[in-house]
C-alpha cells in the first residue's frame, strides 16, 4: 500500500509521456460527471471540476508557454482573471468565493483550451534541454496532481451533500481498504535527518535536509479503523470537553458536529456517503473524513498521541502507507535554510506556512507517484473533506 | 406598451391552449442557455434557471395532479423536498441558498420531470370543471409567469456578473425602451376605489376592492431615462447624504454603490450589460435596475417624489406602462378585508406582507398577460436585479 | 390613563420652567443607577445612560447655543464628536456600536456638561422672542422626553440582561398596569382628517393634516393581557408557522424566541425581570416588550387584526391609552406633503421613513406631556425592548 | 533588563508575604483607574478590569477555599457563573462576548470580595503542608500576575481607543526602553535541553525538560526599534504581498493595517497612545505592539528570519531581554511527555495548544518575577494588544 517512487530523473522522452499521462488522468476524473456537476463551488474551499481543468492548464500556459515558446498566443485574454489561484504576482483574479458562479466558458472550451495548451507543450516538450524549465514542467505535473485528488475530493463533497446522494461510479480504487496489520514499532532516540535528499523532485516546502533529535517512541502500524472510532463515538467521545482542545470543542459546537463527514445515522445504523453512493459503515476499513480536531480528541481518548511528522518519517520505511493523509502533530512551519524562490513561484508553499497543520503519507486518491516520504501535506485544522485519518504514537 | 389583457373567464378549451403556452414559454426562454447556465446561485434571491423549470411544474404537481387525479404517482420522491420553494404546510425543503450546489437531477432529467406533469396534467385539463380546479390551474400557470420573470433576471444576473460579459441572445423583445411622452397627468381629490374587481383571475393581494381618499397630485406620463439619472450622478447624488434615506445611505456605502446594477465605466463611459452583452448606456431609454433607495434618493434631488400605488392605479388608465417595475412610495401591506386562505395556498402572499415595497407596472420581462393595473409586485428596498423605474408625482 | 396634553403655546416664562422640569427629569432617571450602569452598551440598540445625557445636552449646544448665544465657547471640542448621534451635516462621530467602549468623560464630567449648557441655556431663556429659536428649544426638550424614555429602557435591557437581575428601584409608575375596560368600539365608514392641527408642538412627521378614507371597523378598547398571551403561548403560537409573517417566522427560529422579552420559565411558573426585579407574571396586566412580529401572530391566531395607524387615531378620543406604545399595521411612510427641513433638523425624522412601522399612544415610560393622540412612534419589526402592547380591531 | 528569578522554594512564610505582595499589585494597577474604566469589553479578547479582579479572587475561591478551607462559604452563588473564564469543569459561565455588560457587581463589591477571599486565605496560608495545596496556591499567584499584565494591556487598549487618549498615569516602568547593545551572537550546532527543571515553580506547558538537535544559528542581541520598523513602511512594507503569508496579506488588507497599533499619523508624523497619552514615536526605544503576521513580513524584508523557541531558549542566558514578548517562528504545542492534568486545572493550558504561536521573553507590564526563559506564552497570530516585538535570527 506504500505509493510507488515519485517521477525522479526523467529524459526527456520519459517527461513527454509523463506529461500524457498525467493530463490524461485529469479527464479520466471527469468522465463519470455530468455537465451539471462540473458548476458549483457549494463552499468556498471547495472548487468546481471545471476550475480545476482550467486552472491547472493556466499553470502550463502562464508559467511555461507564455515565457519559453517564442510566439505563443494566449488561448484567451480573461482566462488569467477567470483562472489563476492565488498569486499575487500575475495579477488579479476572481473572488475565491465566486468561482461557481462562472457558467462561462463552457466545459467544452476548457476541454479546447487543454487541447490547445496541451499542443503548445509538445512543442516545448519535444526539446526540454533547459534545466529551469524541466523543473517548471515537472512543478506542473505535480501541481497537477495534487488537484486531481483535489477534484476527487471535490467531486465527493459536491455530490454527497446532494440529499439524492448519486453515485460518481462503481468499481475502481478510490475505496476504502481494511487495516490488516496490528501492533506498534519501537523507534530508538537519537538523531534524525529529515527533508529530501537526492535528485528527484520535491517540493521547496521538503527541501533543508536537516536534523532531528527524537526522544524514544512508538508508533502504530495501522491506522485507527471505523470500529475503533465508533468505539470512541459510543463513549461519548463527541460530548466530553475534557478530550478536546478548545478550539476544537468550539467547532464540535458551532457545527453541531457528531461523526466524521459524510456519516448519517438512519434509523440506528451508520452509513457513509462514499464515491458508490451511500452505503454501510464497514467497521474493519480504515478511517477517513475527520478534522485535526478529531484526530486530537479520539488519541486524547485512547491515552495515546499523534506522531510529529518527524517521528513520522523517521519510521516511515516501517510503516505501511498511503490509504489515508495522516494528521500529525507538527504545525506547518519552514524547514531550517528555507527560502521562498523569487516571484510567483515562490507563492506556492512558503506563504501558507502558517497556521495549519502538516499530513504526512498519501491516501487512495493521490495520483500515483505524486507521494513519498518526505511529502509534507497540510490542512487547517478543521478540514475534513480530504481523506485523511489517524495514526497513533506514545 | 400597456400589457394585454390577463387571462380571465377561460373556458376549458381556453385552459389547456393557455396551458401549452405558458409551459411553452418557460422552456423558449432557456433555449438560448449553455447547460451550464442552469446550474448557479450566485446570491441566495436568484435561483438556478433549472431549479425555476423544476419548481414551477412541482407546483402544478402537489397542487393539482397529487389531489385530483386519481391514481397519480409522482415523478420522485425527493423533489418535493429539492424543488419546495416556502411552503411549510407542504413540508422540509433544502435550505433556500444551497439550490446551487445540487447537480442532480440534470437538466435532461427536470426536462423529463416536465413533459410528465404536462401528461398528466393534459389528462386534468381534458374536464376541467370544479371551480377550485380551474382556479388552481390558473394560480399554477400565473405562477409559472411569475418565475419566466425571474428566470429572464436572473439569468441576467448569472451572465451579467460573469467578467467576461456572455450574450444571452440578440433581438428580441427584452431590451430598453425608449420614452416619447412628456408631461404630467393632473388627478383631483377624492374617493377612488382600488383592487380587484369582476370575474378575471388576480392573486388574493389584490382583493378586497375599496375606497382610498386621495389629495389632488399629478403624476408623469413618462418614465425616468439614463439621462435625468446620469444627470443625478453627474450632480453628485450618489455622495450627497441628504437625499437618502438613512438605510438608503448605509446601503451605498456598504457596498460601495454608485451606479445603477450592470453599469461599468470604461475610461470615462459608462457601459451596461444587457442581454445582448455589454452595451453604451442609450440616454434616451428609460433607466432600469435601481433599488428603491436610489428611486427614492432620485426622486428627492428631484424635489418630487414617488407615487403611492393608489396614486398610481388611479392613474393608471391615463398612463403608458409596461417597460419597468414602478417603486412606490406604498409598503406592501394588506388591504382591507384581506385574509389568507387556508393551507399552503395561503402562503402564496400573505405572509411577504411585511418589510417590502409596492411596485406596479410591468416589465419587458413579464410574460404576456400576466399583469393588470390592480397588480401588486413587490421587493425589498435593497433589491435591484428586476427590471425596476422611476415614475415621478408631486 | 391617557396622557397629558402637551406643551402648547408656551409663554417665555412657561419655556424656562418647562426647561428645568424636562432637563432635572432626565438625572432624577439615573438616580438610583449606580456609576458601572451609565457605561455599557450592550447591543448596539440599547446607549449608554451616560451617553443619553451627554447627546440631549449636546443638541442644546449644538443647535441653539453655538448658533444663537454670541460669545459661546463650547465645552469640550470632542464632545461633538463623541455625542453627536445620526446627523450627517453636523460631522463625523463615533461609530454607534462604540458608545459603550468610551469611558471618559467620566459620569461626574458629563453631568458638569449638562450644568454649564444649562447654565447658557438659561441665558437664551430669559429673552426668547425669536420664534425659530422657540421652536428649536421646545424641539430639543422634546427631543430629551424621547430620550428620556430610551434611558429607561436601556437601562432596562443592562439590568435585566444581568444574570443577578438587580432592582432599578422599587415603587414609582413605570409599571404594568391592569386593564378594566372590555370591549370593542365601533367605527362608521367615512373620511376622516388625519394629524396634527393647531398651534401646539409637534413633531415634523405628524404635519400634513389630511385626509383619509376608512371602512367601518371596530377596536379594542383594552389592550391584550399577559393572561391572553399566555393563552396564545400555551396553544403553541410560538410552533405554527402559520400564524406568522414569514420573516417573523425566521426570526422566532433564528434567535429561539418563545416568549416576550424579560420573561423566564422557572421550574414550570413564569417570571419576567421589571425594574422591581424578577417577579412573577401577572396575568390581569397588559402584555409588554414583543415585537411587531409577535404583535401580527397573536392577531392572526385571534382571527382579528391590529389597526392601522388612521384606524387609531380616528378612535383614539373614544380609546384609553398611555400604558404601552401600540404597534399599527401601519409602515412608517411620510404623509401627504411631507418635507425634509433643510440641514440637520431635516435628519430627524424624514430620513428614518422606511421599514419600520408605526406605533400609537404612549408607555409607561413616556415622560409627561410627551406624547398626544397624532404621535408616530416608529421602530423595526424585530425590537421589543420598548414598552410595546397590543390592541386589536376588526 | 533581564526579569529575576521566579518564586520558587518557597517557605511558607514567604509565600504569605508573596501572596500580599501579588495581591496588593493588582489593586494597584487600578489606583489610576475611574470607575467607569472599570466597565467595558471592548473587543472579546479585552476584559473589563473589574472582571480581572474577580475572576483571579474566583480562582482562589473555587481551586482552593471550597475544596481546602472546611466550612467555607462561597461569597455570592452567582459568581462563579460571572467570573469563570474558561474552565469547563466548573460549570457555565457567561458568554465571554457578554463580561464587559455586567455593571453589577459594582466595583465596591468586588473589592469586597477581594477582601473576603483574602481573608480567608490568610487562614489557610497559616498552615500550608500539603504540598498539592502549596502548588494550588503558587498556581493562583502566577495566574494573577498573568491577569496583571492582561490588566495593563486591557486597560491601554480601552484607554488608547477612546478618541480623546485619555492618560492613564505620568511615570512608572511600563515605558518604552531604548536598545542599547548590537550585534548577534552566534550559537553552535548541537543538542540543547529545553524545558523546565529543578524545583521552582513552573507551568505545565514548559514541563518535559528534553533534547532538541539545533543548527549553527546567530541571534541578534537587541529587540528592532521604531527606526527600523518605520524604514520598513517607508519602504512599502505594508503594500508588498510578497513579504507576507497568505492570512497576513488577507489581515493586512481587511483590517487597512499600515502601522503598528496604537500609532496614529498626524500631519505626517507618528504619534503612539502610550499609558502616558499621545506621544511621538521616538525611534530610538524598541518596537511593540505587532502581530506575528508584522513580525514575519518585517523579517522576511530583512532578508532573516525570526528565531524558534528552541534556539531563543537555547541563547537566552547570552541576550538581554523582558522589555517585549518575543515572537518566536514555533508554534505552540506540547513538548514531549507532556499530558493534561486531571479536572479543571488540566484545562489550564493544553487545551489551548493549537493555532497559536510562541512567544518568549517577557514585556515591561509583565509582573515581577513572574517569567523564565523556559517561559512560553503564546498568542494568535492577529494580535498585538500585547507588548509585542520583534528578535531576528538567521
Amino acid at each position: 500500500m506504500q505509493p510507488e517512487n515519485n517521477i525522479a530523473e526523467l529524459t526527456a522522452l520519459d517527461l513527454r509521456e509523463e506529461y500524457i499521462l498525467v493530463r490524461n488522468l485529469s479527464e479520466k476524473i471527469c468522465e463519470p460527471l455530468e455537465k451539471e456537476d462540473y458548476v458549483p463551488q457549494p463552499v468556498p474551499f471547495v472548487s468546481p471540476p471545471k476550475w480545476h481543468l482550467a486552472h491547472s492548464t493556466w499553470f502550463f500556459e502562464t508559467f511555461i508557454l507564455s515565457n519559453y515558446l517564442p510566439g505563443y498566443q494566449i488561448f484567451h485574454s480573461d482566462f488569467s482573471y477567470l483562472f489563476n489561484s492565488y498569486y499575487n504576482n500575475v495579477g488579479n483574479r476572481i473572488l475565491r468565493t465566486n468561482r461557481g458562479n462562472i457558467t462561462r466558458p463552457t466545459i467544452e472550451t476548457v476541454y479546447a483550451y487543454r487541447q490547445y495548451v496541451d499542443q503548445h507543450m509538445a512543442i516545448i516538450l519535444e526539446s526540454v534541454d533547459d534545466s529551469r524549465l524541466l523543473d517548471l514542467v515537472q512543478l506542473g505535473l505535480h501541481h497537477e496532481q495534487q488537484h486531481q485528488e483535489l477534484m476527487i475530493t471535490d467531486i465527493k463533497y459536491i455530490l454527497g451533500h446532494n440529499p439524492i446522494f448519486p453515485v460518481y461510479k462503481i468499481g475502481g480504487t478510490l475505496f476504502d481498504p481494511e487495516n490488516t496489520e496490528e501492533g506498534f514499532v519501537d523507534m530508538g532516540e537519537g538523531i534524525y535527518e529529515i527533508g529530501h535528499k537526492g535528485n528527484g523532485f520535491c517540493f521547496d516546502n521538503e527541501l533543508g535536509n536537516h536534523k532531528v533529535y527524537l526522544h524514544p517512541f512508538s508508533i502504530s502500524k495501522s491506522l485507527v479503523t471505523n470500529e475503533e472510532y465508533l468505539n470512541f463515538m459510543a463513549a461519548g467521545g463527541y460530548q466530553d470537553f475534557n478530550l478536546w482542545l478548545d478550539e476544537g470543542w468550539a467547532w464540535v459546537n458551532d457545527n453541531q458536529v457528531s461523526s466524521p463527514l459524510y456519516w448519517h445515522n438512519i434509523d440506528g445504523t451508520w452509513f457513509q456517503y462514499s464515491l458508490e453512493g451511500l452505503q454501510k459503515v464497514n467497521p474493519k476499513a480504515v478511517l477517513s473524513h475527520i478534522s485535526y480536531f478529531e484526530a486530537a480528541a479520539f488519541a486524547q481518548w485512547k491515552g495515546m498521541r499523534l506522531p510529529t511528522e518527524f517521528e513520522w518519517e523517521a519510521a516511515a520505511e516501517r510503516l505501511n502507507w498511503g490509504a489515508r493523509w495522516e494528521w500529525t502533530n507538527s504545525a506547518y512551519l519552514p524547514y531550517p535554510g528555507f527560502t521562498r524562490a523569487a516571484g510567483a513561484v515562490g507563492e506556492y508553499n512558503g506563504k501558507f506556512m502558517i497556521n495549519q497543520m502538516v499530513l504526512r503519507g498519501a491516501s487512495v486518491a493521490t495520483s500515483p507517484g505524486h507521494s513519498r516520504k518526505t511529502y509534507r501535506n497540510f490542512f487547517h485544522t478543521n478540514e475534513r473533506w480530504q481523506f485523511t485519518g489517524i495514526r497513533l504514537a506514545r
